[in-house]
């Protein structure tokens, strides 16, 4: 679907879907340009991803408009997070194309809560590839609802 | 100087002193709010430092006007970077806390074009000790004042 009209609605893309409310999310916070709400598959508590409404494969071909509404709603949201999980590091992250690690073609800014255990800087093992270590888990859905309006309530 | 008023001008702070033009930068972009320049120990070609004009730790302590400022400079900067050094790809990284990796404590986004050989995955082997991939090397002041003139005449 890479030929659609930049902003437009991509169908098979699952952020698209969930800002269709088609698939569910832990929503944390949302504004006309902006959806944020927790990683399905979060390196730790609170790892939250930030997207535009619109659908953009990356930020070089965003709005300024739309990357200003990101950009703006960073020190509320990752405040929030950060009372919320009581960490006090944070680490923002976001991957322009699939040579630079992008997996969802939809831009989207990961905000990841340090703790101990969830160092960016430390490789994983196992398969004998070097690899960032991307020690995600799969979300314990309860806890990260809890969470979500936790945060939400923080905003 | 913790105790200082966050946007107060830190004088034991590097990027203050760049700002206050106390120290030179390869300057790709400026205005009231945000400096963009290039990292002197670049990870690839065009790596790029945006900063705040004001002095904040983190993000998190950043005005909102502020932090939507940098959000807002993101899509033209990165498309005349990639343009100037012939990329596709980059990574947007932002570290807050020194767990987080942060070591300039000004808050700071690195926009990292990517190039073969400049993987944030690829672990760095030597020291014993796991660390992110970070290949910085010096940068070469000539190149550098070429390249900073090209990127800023795109912009």
């Amino acid at each position: 679907m890479s030929n659609l009209t930049p902003g437009t609605p991509d169908p098979s893309c699952i952020f698209c879907k969930i800002i269709a409310g088609q698939i569910p999310c832990h929503k944390l916070y949302e504004n006309e340009h902006v959806l944020a709400f927790l990683d399905v598959g979060p390196l730790s508590p609170g790892h939250t991803l930030i997207i535009p409404k619109g659908h953009y494969k990356t930020v070089d071909v965003m709005p300024e408009e739309t990357a200003a509404a990101i950009g703006l709603c960073l020190p509320k949201l990752s405040r929030a997070i950060l009372k919320a999980t009581g960490s006090t590091d944070w680490n923002l992250l976001q991957n322009n194309g699939e040579p630079a690690g992008q997996e969802v073609l939809h831009a989207h800014f990961h905000l990841i809560p340090r703790v101990k255990g969830t160092d960016l800087r430390e490789p994983i093992k196992g398969n004998g590839l070097p690899k960032r270590a991307w020690p995600a888990v799969e979300i314990d859905h309860v806890t990260a609802g809890k969470l979500a309006e936790q945060i939400s309530s923080l905003l």
